[in-house]
C-alpha cells in the first residue's frame, strides 16, 4: 500500500530527527505515515550507519575558537570528518563552533573528549578517593563497590566532553555533545569525530 | 644647560624603541638631543625595570584565538599582566592577537613558551641524537662537546616560543616574540607574560 507523505510531514520529521530529507521521507513511508514510528526506524538505521561510519577515517575538518566576551576565558576545538565538502559546510562548522561555546563556557572545563580516555592512573585516584570516603560513612562493605562503581561512572561523565549536556540548553534541549554529534554524522552521512580541545582561562594554568 | 627636545624627535623615538611619551622625552633631553644616545639610556632604564617588574605578580590577562582562513590550523593563547586595566587596552590586546597568530602560523609550530620550559629528558634526548651524528661523522672527541652543545642552544631556540623571530618579519622587521614583549613590558609598565598556548592543525594530532 502506496502512503502519501506530505512535504511539511517530512519537514516536520527531519527537524526532530535532523536526519536526511531522503531518509525521513522513506521513513515516514515505511511508518504508514505515524511520526513516532518513522523516528524509531530512524534511529535504528541511524544507529546501524553510525556504526558503520565509526570505523572509517577522519583526515579532514576544521579547527574553530571561542572566546568569551569578557577575554578571559577561550577554547580551541578540531573537528575531523572525511571529506573536505563536509569539512566546508555550514552545518560542520557551526557543530565546530559550538563545541567551543560548550567548552569555553564549562567551569570547570571537561578534561577528555571520552570517558575512553582517561588515564587508568587518574581512574585510579579517583576511585581511592570514594572508597575512603564510603568506609568513613561507615557503609557495609558488602556495598562499597557498587557505591564507588556509580560514582566513578558519574565523574567520568562529568569530566568527558561528549558525555556533557550542551551548555546552551535552551537550544539544544538537554541533548549531550555525543548526540549533537550523532545528528551531525547521520546528516552528513559522514564518520564526526572531536579530535581533541584546549580550554584557558586567565590564571587558571 | 637646557636642551630644546621637539615633540617630532620625541615621537620619532617613541616609534623606534616602543618606550613611553615621557621617558623618550627624559632620554632625549638627558642624552642632550642625540637619538642614539637617548635609545641607549632607555634601554638601560627599561632593563632596570624590567629585572624589577619580572618579579611582580600576573594575575590579569587575556585568552586570544587566531584561525588560519583555510580553518585548518588555529591557536589559543593566554597573554597575562597584572592589572585589568592594562589586559583591556588595545595594545596588550594586539599583542595577543599577534602572538596566537605567530603560534598558528609556524610549521612546526613552537613546543614550548621558553627554553627554560623543555623537560631535562627531552633535552637529553636530543642530545643523544647530536652526540651519535658528530661521531658519526668523525668529528674528533674534544671538539664533540662544544658542537653538541652548539646544536642543542641553536634546538632550544627553535622550539621555543619566545626566540622565535615573529611570522610577520614585514611588520616585526625580524624581532623575537620576547623582544615584542618586552617592548610591551616597557610601554604598559607591567610585567607581561605569555603564560601558555595551543596550535592544531587537522590531523597533526
Amino acid at each position: 500500500m502506496a502512503v502519501s507523505v506530505s512535504a511539511a510531514d517530512v519537514k516536520a520529521l527531519r527537524d526532530r530527527t535532523g536526519a536526511a530529507m531522503m531518509d525521513c521521507k522513506a521513513a515516514l513511508a515505511e511508518a504508514g505515515g505515524d511520526p513516532e514510528k518513522a523516528i524509531e526506524i530512524l534511529r535504528k538505521k541511524g544507529q546501524a550507519s553510525a556504526a558503520k561510519r565509526s570505523g572509517r577515517a577522519t583526515a579532514e575538518g576544521v579547527v574553530e575558537s571561542y572566546i568569551h566576551a569578557n577575554g578571559k576565558v577561550g577554547a580551541l576545538v578540531e573537528v575531523q570528518c572525511e571529506t573536505d565538502f563536509v569539512a566546508r559546510t555550514d552545518d560542520f562548522r557551526e557543530f565546530a563552533r559550538e563545541v567551543a561555546i560548550h567548552v569555553a563556557g564549562m567551569n570547570p572545563p571537561p578534561q577528555y573528549v571520552s570517558v575512553d580516555e582517561i588515564p587508568e592512573s587518574e581512574r585510579e585516584a579517583e576511585r581511592r578517593i570514594y572508597e575512603a570516603k564510603a568506609k568513613e560513612e561507615g557503609k557495609p562493605d558488602n556495598v562499597i563497590d557498587r557505591i564507588v562503581e556509580g560514582q566513578l561512572a558519574k565523574w567520568a561523565k562529568q569530566v568527558a566532553l561528549l558525555d556533557q549536556e550542551h551548555i546552551r540548553s535552551d537550544r539544544y534541549d538537554g541533548k549531550t555533545i555525543e548526540e549533537i554529534r550523532a545528528e551531525l554524522a547521520a546528516n552528513t552521512g559522514e564518520n564526526v569525530r572531536i579530535a581533541r580541545f584546549a580550554h584557558f582561562r586567565v590564571g587558571e594554568e
